[in-house]
């Protein structure tokens, strides 16, 4: 009987819990605590395991020498690019760092702090960027010269979300991304269109408001808001508090990676790796997690930074290798 | 710049030529020559490469030296479980064996073979088993607990018209395998439903037949016959040559895995990958020769037998490091 993996969450968030129950379902995995930088006392977490602090997961013997992985929780705009450098000087890590653009340096900076001290971290790991990029990057090396397009939704965008709350006189708001079926279906016919933003995708506000504010201006504020609104087909529905906790729900999301090439004199040939989910967090939680397992495996015999290109498909199960074989 | 991966191809039939188009569009890789168990100048390949025997390929230190893969394309019935082992003692191969109950055994033989002559082969690559294999782990990996479906077609299936083409009377047929969509629309629902063979699947056949066959005949031994047709629903339609020949086109072929499973407190979360292909030797040509890419970077540091589920992504790409970081 082999020993189970022992893991532990920084950040206790949505994600966080959804990795937190994705751990309770994988059996050669054990969370032995939480990681915080507010107030641990102020954490019960639904595992009843302990809640630690930040300083404490980077100072205890006890717990570096306890934990083979790390699962890192917080959000990509500032814990992330803070906390993973701190935590792979001492431990194996996996993140979901998303701030596409700076990915290069992160992944750099990442790498050499881990290739120092023997550790092993797992970066952008989740489904755009990690399931989605892993899914273009195959199709690319299988059809040479196939074109990838990518549809999301129909689910929540927690960042247009946000972006419309911060709108003076809205209470609470959540924004549907919604795929344009007409295009999705041109793409598959093997078409190779051209497509604007605003042909791929089209967005649906659900904003509930302050007493006295004003519908029109507040409309007129989300439809204008570049790079958001502004370039989509965008409409707006004024709605009570509980609608909008209602269309928000467990955060649904989901969408497809459609990759269109051709082979030969011209056979078309496609393929589409799609994504359905009724709880965004928890979905990407148990992707983590799979990560996390191959994040152990690999730092036996490897340090450094790595990505989901890096992971052979093998790393990421907890069978044998007897029975992968019989499942081919 | 790096040199090209230089590759063999042993066997020309279908998939043969489909792995030559797909070299053609691999700036990375070149064919060096095409191997056959026939007589080497009865084979005029389209790209003028030169065609050796197999006795040839397994005594000439010329032809050792030059290949770095051999992509081995015969019939998994014959073909593979005699030439692979063979081959794997002097050339790292790639194969796509596909009789699924014999894939252990074949497995440890070639990996036996390939430890003790240092070279490496990657086994059962294709689409299914390969790639939807790939798919199910992956998703099992992911979602703990989650229950794979596989669709497959609309498309032609080789085995079963071959099966129609055996029967007395019979001059030509194909069969198309067809999924039953609401069965498919079930499952993408979330339902886990429990579906037989002819819940799934539907088989049509169109037959060409010699003069004075015995149509009515033909066509009870078709949806009779055990194990290929006896539990689905078939239809049998008699047709012209010509016509047997236009459904037949390129062999199209392709299907769906879908993974159904929950988080959480029971939120379905559903994972799908799907081709969609009109030429399947020439789609399964493709992906050989991304994973012969892969086959010969592996065996600089490993050997022996590998599957699908041993190659990192990274593995098939002909991107750079940094080209695949900028992509995720």
């Amino acid at each position: 009987m082999n020993e189970k993996i022992r893991v532990a969450i920084c950040g206790y968030g949505n994600l966080g819990k959804g990795v937190e129950k994705a751990i309770a379902k994988n059996g050669d995995m054990e969370l032995k605590c939480i990681i915080t930088r507010r107030e641990p006392d102020s954490i019960k977490p639904a595992s009843e395991v302990p809640v630690i602090s930040v300083s404490e997961a980077l100072s205890s013997d006890k717990w570096i020498s306890t934990i083979d992985v790390v699962i890192m929780c917080g959000g990509s705009a500032k814990d992330l690019p803070e906390q993973v450098p701190q935590f792979v000087e001492l431990y194996n890590t996996v993140d979901s760092f998303d701030t596409h653009a700076k990915i290069p340096e992160y992944f750099d900076k990442v790498n050499d702090i881990a290739l120092d001290n023997d550790t092993l971290a797992i970066i952008s790991v989740g489904w755009d960027p990690g399931l989605f990029s892993k899914a273009r990057l195959e199709a690319n090396s299988i059809l040479s010269g196939s074109v990838n397009y990518t549809f999301w939704g129909i689910g929540v965008s927690q960042g247009h979300s946000d972006a419309i709350r911060r709108i003076e006189g809205v209470k609470d708001a959540v924004q549907l991304t919604v795929p344009v079926e007409e295009a999705m279906e041109r793409v598959r016919k093997g078409e190779n269109p051209t497509l604007s933003a605003r042909e791929m995708h089209s967005r649906e506000c659900y904003v509930s408001t302050e007493k006295n504010a004003s519908i029109r201006q507040i409309e007129e504020m989300i439809t204008s808001m570049p790079n958001y609104f502004a370039d989509y087909d965008t409409t707006v529905k004024f709605v009570c508090d509980e609608m909008v906790q209602g269309v928000r729900g467990n955060l649904p999301h989901g969408g497809s990676v459609i990759s269109s090439g051709t082979t030969g004199d011209g056979n078309k040939q496609a393929i589409e790796y799609s994504l359905k989910l009724e709880s965004n967090p928890e979905f990407t939680g148990s992707v983590l997690v799979a990560y996390a397992r191959a994040a152990y495996r690999m730092s036996k015999n490897e340090s450094g930074a790595k990505t989901v290109f890096d992971v052979a498909p093998a790393m990421l199960s907890p069978l044998t290798q007897e029975e992968m074989l019989k499942k081919l």
